[in-house]
């Protein structure tokens, strides 16, 4: 939400692309759809692609647990394999069907430096790539990937929905909802996503 | 199928990976299948992904029509935005997610140089990006892309598939079946395949 407010704020069109890739935190895609409709995106596109198919994640894989005993060193289990670059891989096609040439994706490397796939090193590798990969990048005509909170603190992030007068509330993090359809606290995104807020000395709307 | 023939050869178990993306040519999923069965791979995912919702192409939009009088310069109507990079990033996922390193993809690149994403360029830059992107890039075991067949010519592939012995009569490629299911002989890809055919002094044994 904010990466795209931010985007938003520098004058840029919004195109949202949203992936139902099977993930069991499935109820983000209704938080998708709310941010989308505050944001008043141009379009709003919600791909079915069943990565369960693949499996190899706590986020795919029913049989595999989401860790909720606190955050260990190492890429966690909740990695899925090339998750984001087949996210960026969709956002180019539709971008270049479309005509833009900026693609902004929400990734953050500083608190979590665990997915390897929300490195700055990553997105700039994506970037090359495109540039061979489609017609309008061989063209000269080049796509730009914008990871615009890549290296904010969670704390920053925050405080810049804050600023934004985006509401936080509209949001979905938790990677384990309860049956009643909460965050679960436990889980390593919930406590994330508490640090920063009480490192930025806020409220967390979605929590009230 | 013949870079997939190519692979078996070379002693690799072979899990396919053949996507549903709305292609106007659908009957091509079929000869995926057969050619799946033929060559003994230990899986085969057919993998929905409506491309049309993005649409910009010839094979995605049933609005735009495939050319049918003859191949003209440049990128044709028929490329579809980023197609093999979503298509690898895909393989990519699929391929970490059950311990593979290598990705076989059988774009080729000479007799048709209008797609950017079938050059050796392109498949270079996915790579690199490939071993940023992923837990076992990162980890040092390493990905890699082969496209065995990329600096072939047609008529190369042609003889390749005969001396190893496979059945090209179970393979597709014409965008434009007609009603009958036969390649229509008009569009691009029937007149490179024939083309080919007619170099190697062989008959095509998809038009028997």
């Amino acid at each position: 939400m904010v990466a795209a407010g931010m985007a938003r704020e520098a004058g840029y069109r919004l195109f949202a692309l949203t992936i139902d890739y099977g993930q069991r935190h499935r109820i983000e895609l209704q938080a998708a759809r709310r941010v989308a409709a505050m944001l008043g995106t141009e379009r709003h596109i919600v791909l079915p692609l069943d990565l369960t198919q693949f499996g190899g994640s706590a986020l795919t894989d029913a049989a595999i647990a989401v860790p909720q005993d606190g955050i260990e060193p190492g890429i966690p289990i909740t990695y899925v394999p090339a998750r984001n670059t087949v996210f960026l891989s969709l956002a180019l096609g539709w971008a270049e069907a479309v005509g833009a040439r900026d693609i902004v994706v929400g990734v953050n490397a500083v608190d979590y430096s665990g997915y390897p796939d929300c490195r700055p090193e990553f997105i700039a590798a994506f970037e090359t790539m495109a540039n061979f990969a489609t017609k309008a990048g061989v063209g000269g005509d080049r796509f730009q990937i914008h990871a615009p909170i890549i290296s904010m603190t969670k704390a920053d992030i925050a405080r810049k929905a804050v600023a934004l007068g985006l509401d936080a509330g509209l949001t979905w993090s938790c990677y384990s909802p309860t049956a009643e359809g909460r965050p679960c606290r436990l889980c390593d995104t919930c406590r994330l996503r508490a640090q920063g807020y009480a490192e930025a000395g806020l409220d967390d709307p979605a929590l009230a």
